[in-house]
């Protein structure tokens, strides 16, 4: 996106040549953007020669950028499972369990079938012609898949779409938006994207202007968000009422309203519900020229977990069409996001209904993997809760545990000792000696000298007892190592 | 990507709660990168106020970015197409041709049904369960599936992969790039990707330090990379003796080579064969170590031309490990490219094999696309020449033309009145008459001064005499319109 001055250093060459070109590689400079080819005449003779590409020679904002749930435990833990396979027995535990990311069927969670049906009729629509297909797939998923290619223009699922995404979706998602919330959405608002990362990449790459500008977000957010500027999460913490006063604080100071709501299917508590913010504002008679909104979601959270798919949507209101206009040309740049993915986020915004044939199977599957997450929810933050010098919060939603560890002096003194985070310490040493990964808190910009680690409760239920079991005797061991006469 | 100093001004509040944070909406600065929250009782009270977000106040480098294949033309013709639905006969054409953007399936291309094939048993692998399965799938798609689902770990094609893709998905096509160049090729040099443009975006963003650094590339380029820096095609201009004065000129001068190489499948002409650069370069004994060199590969071109899918892979050689390390983190702020696209790649570079059951209706299929693209082009290259005063050049790959029009003064003019460039006026007249879109070839950084449009081969093949009369037709009228006494 950057634009380049050509006057000065050259470090690349982009090479292969468009085929069929009229008078094309010529001499003579061609365009202001790119005044030489290599084959130019009139290109500088000599040449500023450069070191090959190092660390030290790259972009240096790529190197600043940090991704904790990616990052160096992860690594660590790869390496980790591959001694385990090349060499069993070689540490104190057989399996690696990834409790760093939500990654739900990473973990065993199974897809939701309906979605799955209609994903693979759309991928071989040949089987909608034949016979069998009636013994293999539910009457629902083949009307579904039905619907679904008659919206796609040609029925091709295999070609670009409009850069937004394809029509018929984005309005079919835009119904599901307007029941979910009681107020109308705009087909023509919504921009289907690869999942939510690249549409938060997209509008920061619009709203950032410099580094002068600047971001303001909750704490503990979400590290992909402080390596591409931004912050993930549900919408639990947080009362309808503070909403609202986010609403207002935003509509007072000018404020774009960022808000990522990719695990609005994801609420445990029964007392509790997700309300958009766009509900929120529309019901405090906030009309879409009044604040501007963007609401992120995604394929990979809810019950259905399907990150492998990489779909999701925003939808932008509060903004003029020239602007959206930019976004447009942003989204085309790209091309469009996987068709897949746009089949799935329409579905996963319209599920099968009450008398549909798959509607009971449908909901058991749904209500299966959210209570089951509750249990797990509440198993986890006990187990974190019976832990000494362990402080957990009640798991009302998201995919998450963010326990509190009030460590050791002893311990704080190792850590500094490894040159590291005194939490990144704790979950490296809780790595090597179970196989449970978690991530540091520290990567989620919390406040300086606390010291937490995330968790998912994802691991499969019938695993979370042995977890447990593993995490308390770690955790007594670790604190048996480092106890001493204060506690930070 | 791009860091902020949080000390100015505040422009946007990237909303929603991470659910079950401990003591985490607390005041408190509470990272550097960040200090203050809303809700923080440090943060400063009195806030900068900014207007609304307008065309004005967004980030400028997105302003500049222009995109030809998705620019203006493409709009107007997404609008013509909409009058034509809501009032038939509004216009003298009842069809709107894409002809400006490689995207086969959406001209009526069918898929390659062994691909779509395995696509669908991942997408839902309970159908390998199912002994009905078998009359509706071939038994080496079947066979391929329990190979591809054996690669993934827990066969969980719903997961998030390792950030480059699925490791055995990355082995396969480091055999298939081994077969394709006699040489040896390694996984852990495959970036997975969703499609080939988003493997460029890394790369620049990656290598582009600032405006002082540049770029090298052929003209006529491909706008994605205007937009992103960069270019595109295929390797078909340029002969072997080419490939390697270009290998040398990069060792040379220290420069990395970018290749873009999706087009390595659409050969027409008998006496041209693919030869990759890593081909080229290791045949002239140059090693990994001697020429960083980035190949770039797709799912949406070749014979399969499998847009929608966003599949694609870069194989990176010649880099150090460590900034390898860097790379991996750019891919892992989006997490993965989606797995349909990364099964797909891994397709397309081990597609059946002789004695497979799918083998002989595979090569069928691929046969007969391939030779239908070379008889369109030719078509399509004679309807062109025989024009008055346009010149176009045999396509002997890929999927473009890109004749040059020699347009007479009173047109130029004409354009000038109206304010555009005069293939743009001419694409737009084009457009308007014929319902055909093409790209202007100012989109394409050509000579200035010099005329172009540039159309795709991928009409259906019995649409391809009734759209030459009407190319015909409207071109003599044109020049009848425009003829003066001299030509540019």
């Amino acid at each position: 996106m950057r634009r380049l001055a050509m006057d000065r250093a050259k470090r690349l060459l982009f090479g292969s040549f468009l085929s069929s070109s009229q008078s094309s590689l010529t001499p003579g400079p061609a365009s202001s953007c790119f005044p030489f080819s290599p084959f130019s005449s009139e290109a500088p003779m000599s040449l500023y020669k450069f070191p090959p590409v190092t660390v030290e020679t790259i972009n240096p904002k790529v190197k600043r950028c940090e991704y904790a749930v990616r990052g160096e435990i992860v690594s660590h833990a790869q390496r980790l499972q591959q001694e385990l396979q090349t060499k069993p027995g070689s540490h104190p535990f057989d399996e690696i369990l990834y409790c760093n990311i939500g990654n739900p069927q990473a973990l065993g969670q199974q897809p939701i079938t309906f979605f799955r049906e209609v994903l693979a009729l759309c991928d071989y629509p040949a089987l909608l012609d034949r016979d069998e297909t009636h013994a293999l797939f539910s009457s629902d998923a083949i009307a579904r898949a039905w619907e679904i290619l008659d919206l796609i223009p040609d029925r091709a699922t295999g070609a670009y779409s409009h850069s937004q995404g394809i029509k018929g979706l984005r309005e079919a998602i835009a119904v599901g938006i307007a029941e979910r919330d009681g107020f109308p959405a705009n087909a023509d608002d919504i921009f289907l994207t690869d999942g939510a990362s690249p549409a938060v990449h997209m509008m920061m790459q619009l709203l950032i202007r410099s580094e002068k500008d600047g971001i303001l977000c909750p704490i503990p957010q979400y590290p992909l968000y402080s390596a591409s500027i931004a912050l993930h999460g549900g919408c639990l913490v947080l009362s309808e009422e503070n909403q609202k006063e986010i609403v207002e604080f935003c509509r007072k100071e000018g404020l774009v309203l960022l808000a990522d709501e990719v695990y609005q299917e994801n609420i445990y508590a029964d007392n509790k519900k997700f309300n958009s913010f766009k509900k929120i504002s529309r019901s405090m008679g906030y009309g879409g020229d009044d604040l501007p909104l963007i609401s992120f979601q995604s394929v990979s959270k809810g019950y259905y977990g399907e990150c492998g798919k990489r779909g999701g949507y925003m939808e932008v209101t509060g903004l003029s069409s020239d602007v959206k206009e930019q976004i447009y040309k942003v989204a085309s740049v790209n091309l469009c996001s996987n068709i897949s993915g746009q089949i799935l986020s329409s579905l996963v915004m319209n599920p099968p209904k009450v008398g549909d044939e798959s509607y009971e199977s449908y909901m058991a599957e749904k209500d299966e993997i959210l209570s089951s997450l509750a249990r797990r929810a509440k198993a986890l933050e006990d187990a974190f809760n019976s832990l000494e010098g362990v402080t957990c919060n009640k798991a009302e939603g998201a995919m998450y545990l963010f326990p509190r560890l009030h460590l050791p002096q002893k311990a704080i003194k190792a850590a500094e000792a490894a040159k590291t985070a005194p939490d990144a310490y704790y979950a490296r040493r809780l790595l090597d000696a179970t196989g449970i990964v978690v991530v540091p808190g520290s990567g989620f910009g919390q406040v300086p000298g606390t010291w937490h680690i995330r968790s998912t409760i994802l691991p499969p239920e019938d695993k979370i007892p042995a977890i447990i079991s593993r995490l308390k005797a770690f955790h007594e061991a670790f604190m048996d190592e480092f106890r001493d006469q204060g506690v930070a």
